[in-house]
């Protein structure tokens, strides 16, 4: 995991993110989200409901982290990414991150007002593979030789 | 999920467990483990390594999440249980825990200084299967019928 492209490429092999977030009481709360619609910069896009607890956990509290796994046969990899989540509720973004077949969700189309945009941007990077852990923060990375 | 025999089930019935935790920042951070080696009570006992990060950040900080999901063909459930973590480094604990073949990590056997014993301690749970979330604390599940 030494380059931007890598890092990229391996949250692009990911089905699962697991979208880390603390409570009111000051709990840290896990729940599996499908993977990032869209990367773009440091920041991930993923779809939910406003009225979703994380979604209102996050527009009280915005630090959050965003992990992946792999588990090959031979090894297994985490990423964390920690950073700041932004509940945007603009029709701008719910229509670029928008898919066909979200209907089923969000009966009212992309300008549903219960669906809305989680926009996660890191700030820094922790990488583990075999035995091995590295931290990083992203703009360290984006310099990296590719 | 209606019975606390449900509930380890559906645990034992998982390889990962993500653990969270919060750190000096104030960030939720996830890690991947192997799924809890023992369940006694209300306690979950995870394995791993007193220099660790995640370690040192509980003994500052208990408050905890340990999350489990599985994505079957049909349907996708996540169990997320709330409590507190605490870091076991007694010998009885330790011992009650190893397993052979830890020496593979813990060179030094069941009294290696760096292992050491992670004991959650739920309180409260949310399970969530098929678009719907229950959430109940753990006492409330201890009186259900079986």
């Amino acid at each position: 995991m030494k380059t931007r492209q890598q890092l990229i490429a391996f949250i692009e092999n990911q089905r699962l993110a697991y979208i880390g977030s603390v409570d009111e009481a000051g709990f840290p709360n896990i729940k599996a989200m499908y993977a990032p619609r869209m990367i773009k910069g440091d920041s991930l896009y993923f779809t939910t409901n406003l009225s979703a607890l994380r979604t209102r956990q996050f527009a009280q509290e915005p630090r959050a982290s965003v992990y992946f796994c792999e588990r090959g046969r031979f090894r297994y990899a985490g990423l964390m990414l920690l950073g700041e989540m932004q509940v945007c509720t603009d029709d701008e973004t719910k229509q670029a991150v928008w898919r066909d077949g979200d209907e089923r969700y969000y009966k009212g189309g992309p300008t549903d007002p219960d669906y809305c945009v989680l926009c996660f941007t890191a700030q820094k990077a922790r990488y583990y593979s075999n035995f091995k852990t590295i931290e990083f923060d992203l703009t360290a990375l984006q310099d990296a030789p590719s």
